[in-house]
């Protein structure tokens, strides 16, 4: 992929559109702000929920006194749709080192009323406070380099507008879906990074979480896979590289599944767990 | 262990000190219910946060359209404490197959004012209507015979309120800790059922997901393991008999860990999951 010149935290593709513009509001327990959900980020029917996840993380960041969300969880209600949000905030506890709080993200519908399109609950933290103790059994994914992997040129189709967004290199072992020829795991996997080159930060990793193809197009299954529940823990703060990033559904049943996300650093440390309920789609014939 | 006469759902310790009285409220979007937290459910310093959580998980099945938490998330603020509570709900969306509410659980502090001990996030919808299927490769815990796990009444010192509540049967594998053998592994299993005989339902794995001794005393950290925040699926109906509960820690890192558990049923089915994020205690010498 040719890049731009090289993007910065704070100066990129992903910091503009997650861009929000506070409202004086009266003291300090509640937020308002606004925003413009981007038309860059849509994936199928709706804006991909990684990037909203990451507009409501910003949101909390800036009403509640610690930085980093160490554990946020997203109820996603109703499709968002590109174009202007209000996103409100409530700071539920500000403790020494954990501070929790609610946000909730609006649109107005056809008829004018507004729409909750997600509510979201979080504690923050600062990860620059941690300690450097690791003590883990967990590994990284094997993953072949990342020259090896396709990229959204190599596909055969058509891509959304977020695949510009996005550098994803995804594993040829967990890319036959593209070609028709599913592995039947319930398996993704890929290198993640921003196709501006911003280097990844607590707010990117939200995105990585929920950026992938979900493992349920590996599973033999073409279709909506629609969140109903995603909840991140942002467990380090990431060093600069590609980030590599696992999918994994063990457990598809009664029309529902669960897909795990682990995201690893170029330091091999792992950085963000998440874990999300989504409704599968309908079981192929 | 003697068993009273065998209890039901509906008629069980559990079921009474999960009792909450409804007031009457304007609206069916709010809800208020007082509840008497039973010190029957405590354990170190606090209320046990399964048990907790299934008070809370009560509440929104009595304010919500549908009446079984597929996922619910808490977020566990201060200590909560026996004695009476208050918990609050909102219903935020009532859609056809889902629904998704908020609840909180506040307690009067010491001096009167209203304290939030959790927030709750969570979307409901009905077990008995999901289909059958089941394609998985998650496999169920390796236990020895309930017969040949050591319950509380083997255990070497006193144990907590709550032990006479469950009858819980640690994997003697995962028992190290208690009589100063530590494993060094983040693993713990063990067979769970309520001491009174009542059946399992969705509400009770809310507490089987919370109610095994924490990971981190088989990795040799002694002292409490606070959660930070935990979210649970429910992803069957729970079959009669008894269940096996695993956890797992596979990351501590910074002071903090996760706590993955899995709930089986007596039919090999896969009834709950969850992950916790919570305090690790200092690392031992």
């Amino acid at each position: 992929m040719l890049r731009m010149a090289q993007a910065t935290i704070g100066n990129s593709e992903f910091d503009r559109d997650t861009a929000l513009t506070r409202r004086a509001v009266d003291g300090d327990r509640h937020g308002v702000h606004d925003v413009h959900l981007s038309a860059g980020w849509v994936i199928g029917r709706a804006v991909n929920g990684g990037y909203l996840l990451a507009v409501l993380g910003r949101a909390l960041r800036a009403d509640l006194p610690h930085a980093d969300p160490f554990t946020i969880t997203a109820h996603y209600l109703s499709a968002s749709r590109p174009g202007p949000a209000v996103v409100r905030t409530e700071r539920i506890r500000a403790g020494r080192g954990l501070s929790t709080g609610q946000a909730t993200l609006l649109q107005r519908g056809a008829d004018g009323t507004e729409v909750e399109r997600i509510r979201v609950l979080a504690t923050y933290g600062d990860l620059d406070r941690l300690t450097d103790d690791v003590r883990t059994t967990a590994e990284p994914p094997h993953l072949p380099p990342y020259e090896s992997c396709p990229g959204s040129a190599d596909a055969p189709g058509p891509v959304p507008p977020i695949a510009a967004r996005l550098d994803l290199r995804l594993d040829p072992a967990t890319a036959g879906w593209a070609v028709g020829a599913p592995s039947g795991r319930g398996e993704m996997r890929a290198w993640f990074g921003l196709a501006d080159g911003r280097p990844a930060d607590p707010l990117s990793l939200l995105l990585a979480v929920d950026a992938l193809p979900p493992t349920a197009f590996e599973l033999g299954l073409a279709g909506w896979v629609p969140t109903v529940e995603l909840t991140a823990h942002i467990r380090h703060r990431p060093a600069p590289g590609p980030l590599r990033v696992s999918l994994t559904t063990r457990n598809l049943a009664g029309g529902f599944l669960e897909e795990d996300a682990e995201v690893w650093d170029s330091e091999d440390r792992l950085v963000a767990q998440s874990r999300q309920l989504a409704v599968a789609p309908l079981l192929g014939g």
